[in-house]
């Protein structure tokens, strides 16, 4: 990003901008998950992080379509969003001593990563809407739908097993 | 936060160090809107920002409310998702040439906020139920529904007004 230039003029720029927000994104989860996988002690959890880093590696593909459907060079820009969620969720991960308790903090700091997307690929798919690209909305919205699932699927895991044990 | 000791040990432990996240998030979040409402040149759109500035300081006395039913102390602890978060928002906005597009980056900022929020708060929620602190779910609530009403209401002002008129 130049941060001295006003480098966004247009929706397309922003949308193209925040497309390489969100691909940046991705590819720091994919790098990230590998480590919650092996923290998490519980199996369904760790076996719902395997799950989604599989997903993960598909939307980075996705994002890699729309880019080209939209004629833009692929790529990623610093997104200290995603950097600060995840910084977040390593410092909290390495002061919990339980392993119950672990469970419960790894699930909770996925959550908070899922609705960093949700919320990106909302806007995102708006956008595509208003410039006429209801095509990159529809691989988007793969995306959007997934990052929904996986996170009603952490309530689920969390709800029915891991605060009620850790709370025990 | 003790980066070399193991602080958290139990579920309590964890529900009081998410509260002092959320609370120093809110705690920024005061601090930031004043300059968002500046920026933003949209009459609607300034007026939500504005209108949720109200709603967070109520929501950071009822984050007050809760350590103190809980019998913990009143404090933040430092959160590196939302300050992530808000210096995207910055570098964003300060790349933006054009005011309409301008207000739609804002909105998309701000929302970005909202779904952090949710994220915590619902976990939150879920945990002091666990702990039998019902009463403190309750307040909590409040603060999560203000959250996703907020969140619905720029979903509503970025696709009615500005994605359209930026688009333009």
């Amino acid at each position: 990003m130049g941060l001295f230039s006003k480098d966004i003029k247009t929706m397309n720029d922003l949308f193209v901008h925040t497309l390489r927000d969100i691909y940046y994104a991705e590819n720091q989860i994919v790098k990230s998950l590998p480590e919650m996988i092996e923290k998490a002690s519980d199996p369904q959890l760790k076996q719902a992080f395997q799950s989604h880093l599989d997903e993960t590696k598909t939307q980075v593909k996705r994002l890699e379509q729309v880019f080209r459907m939209h004629g833009a060079e692929v790529g990623g820009v610093d997104c200290p969003a995603i950097d600060g969620i995840i910084e977040e969720a390593d410092d909290v991960a390495g002061e919990v001593a339980d392993k119950q308790v672990l469970n419960a903090a790894l699930a909770a700091a996925a959550q908070a990563v899922e609705h960093y997307e949700i919320s990106r690929y909302g806007t995102l798919i708006a956008w595509a809407k208003q410039l006429g690209r209801n095509d990159c909305a529809t691989v988007l919205q793969k995306n959007l739908d997934e990052e929904k699932a996986a996170d009603k699927k952490l309530t689920a895991i969390a709800e029915t097993r891991l605060n009620l044990k850790a709370a025990s």
